[in-house]
């Protein structure tokens, strides 16, 4: 049965594995991202992994043919070159990504934005598996996402669709001044409703106690009106787009990912709430789920892109949609 | 050269036309519609309509051979049915389309929402004819869009998709309260950015001299504030939904039809900058678009998907794409 490798490469760590052609995975590391030595250093870094993976893949007699990239940064998925990218890693954009790491490894490569590659994991193998279409969104640091449509990711113009943090939020102002946003932009959702943004407004909000949005949480569901009143906001602003971007997409599903996700029920509840308010009549029975492959979603979702560049043996096919 | 007929079917009229496998439209003619008299009776003229029009293309040595609808409503383009409808025609929801038009005009018959048959006929022919994906914007008496992808519409899971009227807008509150929007919610960018919703806040804002939204916008050109206020709101509205859609979908081209879209510079300047203001940074090259194609654009895109329904002989493929 042929494998190949899966590469989720973010700017704190790259992890990867060995995917089979129904998703499964026999081997799963990860190291940290040399994310401020420069792009040569990441992809050598990246190309390391690699290898440990195909050594011990061959230990267990499995031949792994092909290589699957998810990166941090616009992708271009036809070139394999990142597009642009944020600082998180130095110097990042204009990398040849599925050049640099095909001429390292000799493996055919592909690779797309790391979000995209989380969306189409969850929508080959997790919670939208069998759906015929879905909208990923993933909440954490930033707020991302995917639509899958037929088993295919929708890239977009520039390769830089999915994001679904930057549309105006009415919960992303105060005092009637919009929020500035990463993206440079503001009054968007990911300024209200990201990790980072739920740690602000809990701050601007009075409360001082919390290192971070985990501490937040706790606080919040201690009952500290201000940890509460932050993640009830965040949790209403996702939902509220989900819910408008619903209307839009009409997906089969809905599949919500990310560290905010599985926080707990005070995050998801208010978000769902919100969510349903916005929804018009004929989509009142869409699932909101969420995310069940974590972090191995998006080396599935690479793998998943790899496996389409290699000769699959009759018999294996109906398994790799 | 096979042709067929491509009907728009709304509230107030039944639009049709005689098109051949480029989208030349041949013979264009318009009934009222007895919205208020049921659906057979709907079902009735609309098929008298068709008649006229075989009978005209008849006398004109063209032979019709399918028949294409575009209907106000949600409609389920496999089956034909209208899913769920306003009360703009009454009764509308749950009449078999494609069924009671085919039994009446005898020819193979084909039914999809018409804003989804505006977005078809645009991408086909219009200011997004060659562009790989397209977001349409239809801006008039409702907020409604379409995505094309590769020549096929997004319908979705529940045939709903393309309600870009139904997420939530910053713009659309009053001393921060929501204004109730035509669906049932409320704060969505239809509440604020429809011709109605221009009006009507023209109203809230102490104008009172002008009969309609066209009034209004010739009080705001001739520089009255609270017209002016009034139709750079709505506008402002209507780009800030673009420009973030267009950071969800990525499309090679964003086009704006309907009323407003034609009102003048004065909506298109400010709609186009907020659109702008939102826009990632691989966007900003985006093309947003005035819509080309005017009423005929329904029929054309509906006639587009019964010219798929037929046999069409070699030579004529290539241009029905």
């Amino acid at each position: 049965m042929p494998h190949v490798v899966g590469l989720d490469l973010g700017g704190t760590k790259i992890a990867g594995g060995v995917v089979d052609v129904s998703g499964g995975l026999a081997l799963h590391r990860e190291v940290p991202t040399p994310a401020r030595d420069g792009a040569e250093a990441v992809l050598d870094a990246a190309a390391s992994l690699v290898a440990t993976l195909v050594s011990e893949a061959g230990a267990q007699d499995l031949v792994v043919q092909g290589l699957g990239i998810g990166s941090a940064g616009v992708i271009d998925s036809d070139s394999g070159v990142v597009v642009s990218a944020t600082d998180a890693i130095t110097a990042w954009a204009g990398t040849r990504l599925t050049a640099g790491l095909a001429a390292r490894t000799g493996l055919p490569s592909t690779a797309i934005n790391d979000v995209h590659a989380h969306a189409l994991g969850e929508s080959w193998l997790g919670a939208g598996a069998d759906a015929e279409s879905i909208l990923f969104v993933g909440m954490g640091t930033g707020v991302g996402g995917g639509f899958v449509l037929r088993g295919e990711g929708l890239e977009g113009a520039t390769h830089t669709a999915g994001h679904v943090g930057h549309i105006a939020s009415p919960l992303a102002y105060d005092d009637g001044v919009p929020l500035p946003c990463t993206c440079g932009g503001a009054g968007h959702v990911e300024a209200i409703a990201s990790g980072p943004s739920i740690h602000a407004l809990f701050q601007r909000l009075g409360g001082t106690s919390a290192a971070d949005t985990r501490a937040v949480y706790r606080l919040a569901v201690a009952g500290d009106r201000h940890a509460l009143a932050a993640v009830q906001r965040g949790a209403a602003a996702a939902g509220q787009m989900i819910g408008g971007l619903a209307n839009v997409l009409d997906p089969h599903v809905v599949v919500v990912g990310g560290g905010l996700a599985s926080a707990g029920p005070l995050w998801w509840d208010a978000m769902q709430d919100a969510a349903r308010q916005e929804l018009l009549l004929p989509l009142l029975g869409l699932d909101i789920v969420p995310a069940e492959l974590g972090t191995t979603a998006a080396i599935r979702g690479a793998a998943r892109r790899a496996l389409a560049l290699i000769d699959i043996p009759e018999g294996h096919h109906a398994a790799a949609r």
